[in-house]
């Protein structure tokens, strides 16, 4: 295993592929190897559009890794139908991941079902869910990424809010099937995050006789680490008000130190949704990213 | 003490007037005394342009009670020139309330400075505050009633983002000086807010060798509890999308059922932001809110 704490922060930095969603696959591939980054986050459905074995040899030709897959996810339907039909698009989704190259599939859990109001019911579908997928996902080499998304997407998005919750639900599986995406965006607000983090971390921090470290021997619940600003005010719909790193009240830097004093040492994603940054050259939001990440995260 | 515990859960609605916020104060306090309300949450601004004691004198002729005035806080400048205005501003509040009958002043707490990104330094502020204030507003026999807002608003409008937090902080201070506000729409996606309630109960459940329960002994942290759905989507802003009893995902009952056990038996103000209903005549809204909070909080 390499040694990638001791790598510049830089050379863990990834693209998601949706904070520039204007270049087209071959423009991201292209893009990101020319601004020297080595990973970035992919999303399906372009994928599935640009085709999926295609993609993967694009991106390996650029010199790039696939660092995550978003998204499979959408657990909560109580119909039997639907939710076998969320159970199939989430193998899809894993093959796919698997095809790619990445180890990592994050998954949005899903809203409440139409006129519900069970809370609890649907956090325990999800984790039925992962007790179906795990194994399967498992044996292709890609590992369950549970992601808590902020408390405002609790009713139409993602019942698992914090992740106290996230955590609480991948204890129930093996560390290697199924962690948690930390995104400052959803949790910068939680004055628990801290605390949580640590758990996530487990027995990192000690350093065995041999001089491995714990998260050598038991991995770091953290699958995934992506980073995005909190900005106000917040548009209609909140889905499209992500801020560029350092423009907003995040403390990107606090958040990156407990990551990594959690143990994790994988890819730092930036994954910022807004149309401010859609309408704007790509190559020049690229060097804005690197430059912000430079000044605030590293 | 009246055993208020006994009375129907209809004599405990009150109407917060923002629900209604086309009604001018006379219309408002003659809206609720036909509908035989018992109460109204008052704001501060409407209050003061009609006049504070001609406001006490109409609503007290009307033979209702001040069940709140909104809103005390945005203690969180670090400025200490904003911080005394922010003080004075506060105390003045503490009158206005007493003035009005009224023993409970709804507190938010205000968000992050302008360019700050440090929430536990802000949050600190408020207790700072807290120390401030408290005395002063029992001598007025005002208790402070901190509201814990959506982690949503935790930028611009409130650090204080859950029951846990708020509770942190009113422990500071005797139970009789310093509450919190349960409103449905900030905390319903929490999944501890069920233990944190009963936190906020502090003794009750308990009875005493002399029949008395704990909750009249040691006064519930719950100063006031308040009802508004949860819709999507949130509009821009997301301060205006509160949705009408019974129409979003929150579990009315479950609250009032949990608040009840924690040993409140004060008012229920229902406090709906919403211009679909500032859009109607104000009597149907009236009506139409005690027809849903019989069939979905009683």
């Amino acid at each position: 295993m390499t040694d990638t704490a001791a790598q510049p922060l830089l050379s863990r930095l990834s693209l998601n592929q949706e904070t520039i969603r204007q270049w087209s696959l071959p423009e991201l591939a292209d893009g990101c190897a020319r601004a020297g980054l080595r990973g970035v986050g992919l999303w399906r459905a372009p994928v599935r559009a640009y085709g999926v074995t295609a993609a993967a040899r694009l991106v390996r030709d650029a010199g790039l890794t696939v660092t995550s897959l978003c998204r499979g996810g959408f657990f909560t339907a109580a119909d039997p139908t639907e939710r076998r039909a969320a159970l199939a698009d989430n193998r899809a989704a894993v093959e796919e991941a698997a095809a790619l190259g990445t180890g990592t599939l994050v998954l949005v859990s899903g809203g409440l079902p139409p006129g519900s109001r069970d809370l609890a019911g649907a956090r325990e579908r999800v984790a039925d869910a992962l007790a179906e997928l795990a194994p399967y996902a498992a044996e292709r080499g890609v590992r369950l990424a549970l992601e808590p998304l902020h408390p405002m997407y609790a009713a139409d998005r993602c019942v698992v809010s914090t992740l106290a919750q996230a955590l609480d639900l991948a204890e129930r599986f093996p560390a290697d099937q199924v962690g948690v995406v930390v995104d400052t965006y959803h949790l910068w607000w939680d004055d628990t995050v801290g605390t949580q983090l640590a758990r996530a971390g487990g027995a990192d921090g000690t350093t065995d006789a041999d001089g491995t470290t714990g998260a050598e021997n038991a991995p770091s619940r953290i699958a995934a680490f992506q980073l995005a600003d909190w900005i106000t005010p917040l548009p209609e719909g909140v889905l499209l008000g992500r801020g560029q790193l350092g423009d907003g009240s995040v403390d990107l830097r606090w958040f990156r130190e407990r990551v990594d004093a959690a143990g994790y040492r994988g890819p730092i994603e930036v994954e910022i949704f807004n149309p401010s940054l859609w309408s704007r050259n790509g190559t020049e939001v690229l060097t804005e990213v690197v430059t912000r990440f430079l000044s605030h995260v590293t």
